[in-house]
């Protein structure tokens, strides 16, 4: 079969057949928890992790998929098996975990009996967004602050990764207006910064990596690497509270996610972060994380999104 | 053809075969606005009304759909027609609105154009619960105040009919551990009542009718029908923001909303509002309602949840 | 004498030769207290609610200028009558009073004695920004609500006119990187629309005028100008917290403030309002202050932009 | 000369010619940065750290002046090596650098061209406010909290020194009323400590300093200097939110700024903090600043200010 | 018996032996509801609604005393009227009822059995404190904003009357330090006026007396009743939120409270409001409130204030 | 004497005879501050480490209580000494230092001089509740969080302990509602973990002891003890703001107070901690704080509560 598989709730189906009743609690609620994983060669990079942070995003909704993590990382692995196979290979591709807290019982479009199902599960591949992330890459990204804020915890936490995400439909339409290419980057209702929709951010300041403190961001894996290789390079990694005065007067800033692992940030509310270039510490995040890809990362965006 | 129909797109498709891509941004990040509507005696009732305020929430996520509201009403209509003509005529339906973002670009799950669609715009029909509610509309509703909060309005408005909705999730969820028929009342940050996941929540106080302020809530088409008929019947409407200790002390409270029109609540966090029985402020907004339908709305509840 | 007059500190002074010491309170600490009055056709409009209105700020401050509010109508009178005399008859005048909080103990620059001056009180004209609103008034303004929130009341009070404004001035920076013509309306810490940094900010829905609570925002003597014509008209005019929701979907949207009366705007975060025109409210509201005033205010704003 | 001399846009200008133009965007909005340092001995004390700072600050508001940090540094030495040639050998001087937004376009006071000037940069000396301070070194310091709190960084950061400081005086006289000494201690809008109107504030709990983190202080020149003596005293730096509790119940207190370097507080509402004198590891703090200055700094302030 | 008799849990006991528990809930936890009448010539003034009010309190804390409303009154006329007799014909008599959560089963002082006891009920009299408030009558009162806020509705709620009240302990002693007559008037979280320890706080503005919002201040009987006066009297009576700014710059300023009625205030943190003297609304309201009295209640403060 | 004595403002009384008066400030506004010390066989633990927080707490309040901490310690174990003497060998006793405002002047309930007392000040001793935590020790606690919130420092600081606790009384019932055996845990207001009305709250991630910061809770005596105990066990203790999320998703939790030492919890608002059993951690804790008590704590609650 030449067309990716898709598993949903039990069965492994072609893609193009894959998709969501309109009746599903994912669709009514927005009431879905979720994961992604990217392959370097085709083979999953940290799935374990993500699998596991999906779980804790389960435990805090109590949605009951029926499987265990380790059930859950084998079936991802041979659904990739499949997919990967119909891909190049200096392609990669993107894996999606989600969750719905399935059939929303009250809204049942045909007529019959009431009964609530079980979550709806999902696991799917997707192409990378090369061509999005090929110019920020080399050149950096700017990220503005919208007015729209970060949702805080006591409404639902962000350390869920989840799909109730107006704000950042919204905040990302207001980033737009200052620049096209912009990314917004939420702020809390306190004014500290938080991530933005897709990513954790990072400041350096002399030497040392901020993090915004992990109340109102999601616990990246893609973050937590990057803490793996500061340690290992040697650069001091520690989480604070933080405003847009420091990120202004940072000597670098970055985005790191899935992805493309680490982005540099060059320019925030139109002004320049450092000299406005990608910065040392930054530079050496990202050679070390194509050490554990295996190749050039950002050369891949380019690459690819030349290629389409 | 004995299926209901299901426009989806442009489509007017069998319902069986309506569904929602699994990259739709409406499944992704739940950026959707929707609107739900119910007929009587397979009437709509107030569609304009609701089509309107579909069109609001448009605006602020600055979503065209390239229709006007007239032609999304006649457009509704005709299926209206098509699938009222499938159910018994002491049945109804409720009509739903939704649109989303659309297919989201970075997702697209087989290799292709990074073309953004438009917004999904999709119409569909589904049987009312009358289950659900009928125990409530003759005894009353027992709503508990959770410890999850309503997201407020400088993350995304309330005001805008939408399905980022992880809270209302989250916060039924702790109100059934103290009442497994018990309705979430969320508050706002600064601990207002505000609304529950599918109603406005009133209360009477000595005569008058208090409502929530806006801030936090969504402004109601079938809360717009109380207003309506409190005036014709000389009862004094007013809005305030008001907290638990309010309601405990209200001579009545109750739910207003598209399925049942006004429902009793008698009871809060396991307290009995007034004597704990359905008031008479609320008993003859549920007869003046009733009139508007043309028939006895939470009778029909109670017939058609035995009937099934 | 061909120059302006400044009134400093008991002197009336060639505008060439007023200025500030650079130790006043006013430079060192932007504890300073304003009013803006302008003339319709040289005569000061609404004059005596300004200078009632410095009384308050000063009260609130606690700083005593040594005058009653008559002694410094009757001076800023004199003072007008001169300055207005050197301008031609379709030209008129904005009159600024401001109070300092005098010269600062403890920053004399020269070596002396370190008593503590009284208030430094400024009265003094400027010619209107006729070129900055020619165009906002004929085809209306563009606002954008920033990351940056209004200083609420339990730090300083915005009841009181006042100039330690960094807060607009970082705003009005953050909008126009949205567009160089825009315009920053600041929300406050709860995300309710307040004001701009140089006016208020009504809205017009379905008919009715609504205004921001003057919690966070200036009685300004404009906005009560355009109250009374309101009432005049049979226009209602209501007070209520809103929110960027409530203004994308009002029927109009419009600035009040001393140099022009009222201003239209039509557009927030790139959305249109209405239809993206001067809607009739405002229109008539724009007629009556013509009234009030004996000409064409908009009319001068735009014959005078091109006189110059 | 025997005047001091201050340097203002490009200018070197006897002090007593030295003035803003009524309509600097410093007078009419407070749109200032500003940074003050002293000499030891007629020598600045961290003026480069200073001058580093302000930097920090014009980036944040988007200010250019037009000069390296070097060459501000430089003009500064020029300038200070001038006025302290016209003061005694044990006096000193305090230098202050500020910067506006510039002259106000649209409040110029004579009619002409409505172009922009660019940022008003002001450098100049002042007598150090020996008499303020003598007592409260010799006895210690009494702090207050008032009611009025302090500006949050979503409003503007007071991690840039500037001069929007109407909440400082409005503070400082809540302050005086409970005791004409009193110095205002601001809690921000959580109830946190901060800072004082011209201080960064310190408590000692078991032989450990504790500082307010810095969301809403400024990041002290000062205090980096503590931070720096206790490092080679041994003495623990921590940094932590904490309440007036924490300080009613702290061993010490203290205030660290510019003028004179570590200052006991013995007070806060009335209630003595430990037993009411300087504690120990304030002395040996005081101490070893004056081993940075070459003099006993304290002993300076009360012979000053018996001087004068 | 020449003794007040105390009404403790279904017993009529001298005053001399009415005390608590010290394991009572009322002294262990100040889980306690309470209300406070007094006397007109020995009548109860109000006595139904304030029972009324202390049921309300009840059904928040769930508390339940097995008495209906009417059989308290009943019950607190007979103390009043044997206790009443004890006193002169110009005394009059203050009569509290409390409500504690009764013996807390966990801190038994004897073994025995962990029963917990229903609710404690107490009535009882005590002399009105004619010296606390006779010059205050006379002469106006001052009040003064501690930087302690009052307690938000979403931790417990002050339109319940509780006596878990260390915030109106600790911000009276905040208040003496600027005036040992100083009353605290308690600011909310968002900086908006609430009341004193003992009243509800009143402006004047223009004739309208206005008053804060219910959100954190107890629905006074007492101004319930001034409410009354005003309507009677004609004089406008509206709700909203203010801040100290406007009670600086109202006309009037008064507190209404059960013992007195009405009382002047003439001083905010040390700033006179209007012209420093009772003004013509609160006269009016004094003097229409001892018609109700059946006597000048200001000058019974006085005459039996000068008689201890 | 066979009855345990109670010291109260300088006398010792049989318990039976020891209460407040009706009008003592404790009863009548909670202006309390307190202790609570356990016996480990008939040895108060930590005795003066308890006197110093009280000691704290009384500075917090300005109370002054004419004792030295040394004096109260000395008469506190006297008491003991006396009571311990009426108890069985493998019982033990709570001790209860409680410190109120004194006689309310203005309520003195006899008619006499207006003089305000001292504070009131009361030593006694309680049965510990055995049989409450018995199965809680053995099999786990359930932990809740309810829609009440912690009160904040800004009114007054939970770092004081106290007895102004309605919110306590209120929170709990909410939590019963869920869970009869269920314990309220209370949320801050921005929906932080703080604490229960009895006990400090800790998790275990990945080995190590999470605490909330000290903003909103009691620094607890027993907390300190497992500072130290985990020191000695190799465990890491860090101090971090965290949200139920992380509760969810922790290894294990834990309360830790007076009368218990430790005390696992396994479930929160219905979802399991860890696997839902007592935790190797918290395991580890329990046993190392018997060594400190010499008997095995829990054991202890279990044989005495069936001794009752």
């Amino acid at each position: 079969m030449t067309e990716p598989l898709v598993y949903l709730n039990g069965q492994m189906l072609p893609a193009s057949q894959a998709s969501l009743k309109i009746f599903d609690a994912g669709v009514v609620l927005g009431a879905t928890v979720t994961e992604m994983t990217r392959t370097f060669r085709h083979q999953p990079f940290r799935l374990e992790d993500h699998v596991s942070r999906l779980f804790r995003s389960l435990r805090y909704t109590r949605m009951d998929i029926g499987m265990t993590p380790e059930q859950l990382v084998a079936m991802s692995r041979e659904l990739l098996t499949h997919n990967a196979a119909l891909i190049e290979g200096d392609d990669d591709l993107g894996l999606i975990h989600f969750v719905t807290a399935g059939e929303y019982g009250s809204y049942v479009a045909t007529r019959g009996t009431k009964v609530r199902s079980g979550p709806t599960v999902c696991v799917h591949t997707f192409p990378l967004p090369f061509a999005l992330w090929a110019d920020r890459l080399q050149y950096g990204a700017h990220v503005v602050t919208p007015s729209i804020r970060h949702v805080p915890p006591q409404c639902y936490d962000p350390k869920m990764k989840n799909r109730s995400r107006m704000h950042y439909y919204l905040a990302d339409q207001e980033a737009r207006l200052v620049d096209p290419q912009a990314i917004a980057l939420l702020l809390d209702l306190d004014g500290n910064v938080t991530e933005t929709s897709g990513a954790n951010f990072l400041i350096v300041e002399r030497g040392t990596i901020v993090s915004p403190t992990l109340r109102n961001t999601l616990p990246g894996i893609s973050r937590a690497v990057v803490i793996e290789l500061a340690e290992k390079l040697g650069i001091p990694f520690v989480e604070r509270d933080f405003q847009v005065f420091s990120v202004m007067n940072a000597d670098e800033a970055l985005l790191t996610s899935t992805p493309y692992g680490v982005c540099p940030v060059i320019r925030i509310n139109g002004v320049s972060i450092g000299d406005g270039r990608t910065g040392p510490v930054t530079s050496r995040l990202m050679s070390a994380w194509n050490e554990l890809a295996g190749f050039d990362v950002a050369a891949q965006f380019v690459a690819r999104a030349e290629a389409k």
